[in-house]
């Protein structure tokens, strides 16, 4: 395209409007955001009907902003202009979401909206008297809302995709599925010989009662030892842990448990990895989606990345159990190496998703995706969801729930609607093993991969000695340039391809999972 | 007007576009009310930048929903409808803020909002330095800008009339003035009379070093005795104590100082006082007038009338003490008259504002009040301010200032441009008084007032015995009924006269003070 100077200045102004706009609904979605969490961690329990209101009124301002006509002639006259790249991948990302809210009727929206508000209280009523029928119909409602709301979206595409992008627009739904199929065919067989192991793993040594207070300061060194920013961020506590904000305010929450001090560390850990991603995005960028985080996938990615990849490993506890020491001298007499067995103990009876270990945690997601597919293509009905769970239950992990509330009930996510979100929880664990491969790579293993010969004298540093140091400074800055600051630039594709020299693959994960259980286990 | 039903109905159409219209803006600015709240007492101190942008996109997004040509079609159209009363009073109470935000250009809004977003760090350091000249263009600056501000809005009135209308917009300037003319009068003397008293009150009850904690436990004490509803509350510390919220979520902030236990005490009833009155507002009102609290002398009337009539009386101490004694048991040797005695202190030599006692805080007030007056009508420099300050001080309170740091630099409300704000609070302690002799008068009271003859043997209840034995039902039932569930239905004059049977006036407040500190410091 020529670049004529009077031509070029006309696309600045119309850019800058552009900006000014997108601006303007980044803000309003961030300023929900911290309603949101003002809700979920600090709100009074009454406060709910006046923040359902100021919740709602906020998202529909942010959708009449999105989807004006303004919106649209300004995509399209910027489509047609000489940008830099950075512009046009602003224009990419603002397009993808314009099209998306314009093709849907809001009075669907809406309709979604309200039965998911009332899916909520009946799912958690069904789950706490473990009646499936109760719930039923909303499924069903729900399903077919979603089935609706997708072919407006794209009435040529597969329902379940389309839904799936919504999570994760770039990764197409064939990539995930062989990812998931891979994960089931490996995992299966490996759990399997893990359960025949008799391997005499150390589970005990985290058993005890652990005051909650101690906790929150062993937490707070958790987040200090890993170098997290308090100057922008905070560490408060919340019924389900999670962690939200931007750059500028990226905020942890976690949870204690007298009898869990194990779970509050790893999951203040995995917190860390979401909000630490957050803080990693360019100031700058700020308010536009070049400084905002990429897709789930890629924010799970670094949630485990640090929660397993650090936080599971050796040195990490040859790292921390000094410090959890210090607040906890009944931890004197246990060892590294029996901290680090208790972290990685895989669970061959357990039922439920978010209690799962490692390993067997991707064989739940595995069966929510194959269910939610066929539900959504129309090839499960709803009253047969128990039956079909709990037979996979019992065919991938060898276990069957005898109740619906610790089978098909279990997660809240269906009742929101969500179908297309749980395969990204995996997908970004497998994203984490190869991220982190890339990291070792460039910034040093103490052990070579099994799939590398040695790599003999030329000088290195070694990320794991880094970890037993407690040093993360290499690590985050490995992240920050090539996954963090980047924002969403490039599509999850590039960003990967350009971070790990490879399209996206299970390849790092397989062998993760496959060398370190292989050695826990004592298996062949 | 005829009531054609048609007709009619078509108002209900039209009044509901409108309510919804202005149920948008309420949900808004309760949304920024929350960030707000969260800038002060939780978010991390690098989070400005983003917060900044968030503020000013709900404060623009706010403004143009209010100054929208539908809002002027709709509220044309309803101010010719046949309305209820409180469909009338929203529509009035919309007119007013419409008529005010239209009638100033954007531009000089932007001006002034950028002018005091830079006056504020001016301010700040002038303070520090003790350097008035420092500030001095910065205030010449404002002032300007809201002389101009005033002139937009109302060209033929007096400018100060149309700011201090922005803080409290049906009580006339001139009753204003009259009511702080005979403060002045009145207090002059009673406090050189007080100086002049050879009264040995007991001042050192409080002294001593409190651990914070304790007194944050103290603090949620004194909220539990006056029946604050914590189900739609909570206590926070904030550097500058405030409360904010809705009638869903109305909360409360403290702070603690460890030489300071009776300020703390003191400040948390107060804050107590506003949120009260928060709670108390209709929750079928939430999102529009009729569930938004009245201006700023009817606010500050309720945190005075708590912190004052309540909390600085002697029933109260007997009341309170023996709570206070379970938290410090130093306090052991404190007898409530003691409680009393410290609580009532009047201060002969104290120059800031923040630190008056109950009677020379309104001659803090009136020295502003005077000043800001003549610098918005032009008849006072600002180079001269310091100096007629100073001045000031000399004449109504017999103390100078000997830097501007402890004088004319002390407040924040001019670098915020709050011109006509600092009168609310004075006015709102003598509405105090007159809301607190009504409700004396119709729940019993122990001595009758002076000006009332005793009325003998009719049963009535007492309101100094309910304090006595912490009982605050029967004093909040007559607020809620009085004050708070009528929210913005009437005007302030309206609600006073309805509350008490009076126009607005000073009189039972010098009643109050005559008779209290006649008693304490012996006078005639």
């Amino acid at each position: 395209m020529a670049t004529d100077p009077a031509q070029s200045e006309r696309a600045d102004d119309t850019y800058a409007e552009f900006e000014s706009r997108i601006e303007r609904i980044s803000n309003v979605g961030n300023a929900a955001g911290i309603l949101r969490w003002d809700q979920e961690v600090v709100m009074p329990e009454e406060g709910t009907p006046a923040r359902a209101q100021q919740l709602s009124t906020l998202s529909s301002i942010s959708h009449e902003l999105l989807t004006a006509d303004e919106t649209g002639e300004l995509l399209e006259e910027l489509e047609d202009a000489d940008l830099t790249d950075e512009q046009e991948a602003v224009v990419r990302e603002v397009r993808r979401r314009y099209d998306r809210e314009t093709s849907v009727p809001q009075e669907l929206v809406e309709e979604i909206s309200e039965t998911t508000a009332n899916a909520h209280p009946t799912w958690k009523e069904a789950k706490e008297n473990d009646d499936f029928e109760t719930f039923a119909p909303t499924l069903e409602k729900l399903v077919e809302l979603k089935r609706e709301y997708a072919h407006h979206v794209d009435p040529d595409a597969d329902p379940y995709a389309v839904l799936f992008a919504e999570y994760e627009p770039y990764l197409d739904l064939e990539t995930a599925e062989r990812v998931l199929e891979r994960l089931r065919d490996e995992l299966v067989p490996l759990i399997e010989e893990i359960d025949a192991s008799d391997a005499d793993l150390e589970t005990d040594a985290f058993s005890g009662q652990f005051d909650d207070d101690d906790q929150e300061a062993l937490a707070r060194d958790v987040l200090d030892s890993l170098g997290y920013d308090w100057s922008r961020g905070r560490l408060d506590t919340a019924p389900h842990p999670f962690s939200s904000g931007t750059q500028f305010d990226a905020r942890v929450t976690t949870r204690f448990e007298e009898d869990d001090l194990l779970g509050s560390i790893t999951s203040t850990i995995h917190e860390f990895g979401h909000a630490n991603y957050t803080l990693g995005l360019p100031d700058d960028g700020y308010g536009t989606p070049l400084g905002e985080s990429r897709d789930l996938s890629v924010h799970e990615s670094q949630s485990r990345l640090w929660e397993n990849h650090v936080g599971r490993s050796r040195p990490f506890w040859e790292h921390f159990l000094p410090i959890a020491r210090e607040r906890f001298p009944e931890l004197e007499d246990v060892s590294p190496e029996e901290a680090y067995e208790a972290a990685n103990q895989v669970y061959d009876d357990n039922l439920i998703r978010v209690e799962a270990d490692e390993l067997t945690y991707h064989l739940h997601i595995v069966i929510r995706f194959e269910i939610e597919r066929e539900l959504i293509s129309g090839d499960l009905e709803v009253s047969d969801v128990p039956e079909v769970w709990n037979d996979k239950y019992e065919e991938y992990l060898g276990v069957r729930p005898e109740t619906d509330a610790e089978g098909c009930l279990q997660d809240i996510h269906w009742s929101h609607g969500s179908f297309g979100y749980f395969p990204t929880y995996s997908l970004g664990s497998v994203l984490a093993a190869q991220l982190y491969a890339a990291a070792e790579e460039e910034l040093g293993s103490e052990a070579p991969r099994a799939s590398e010969e040695p790599s003999g004298d030329e000088p290195r540093g070694d990320l794991s000695e880094d970890v037993r140091e407690g040093e993360f400074d290499e690590l985050n800055g490995w992240l920050r340039e090539n996954v963090h600051q980047h924002g969403k630039q490039y599509t999850t594709p590039e960003l990967i391809e350009r971070a790990t020299g490879e399209a996206f693959t299970a390849d790092y994960f397989l062998e993760y999972v496959d060398e370190k259980y292989g050695e826990l286990y004592d298996l062949e």
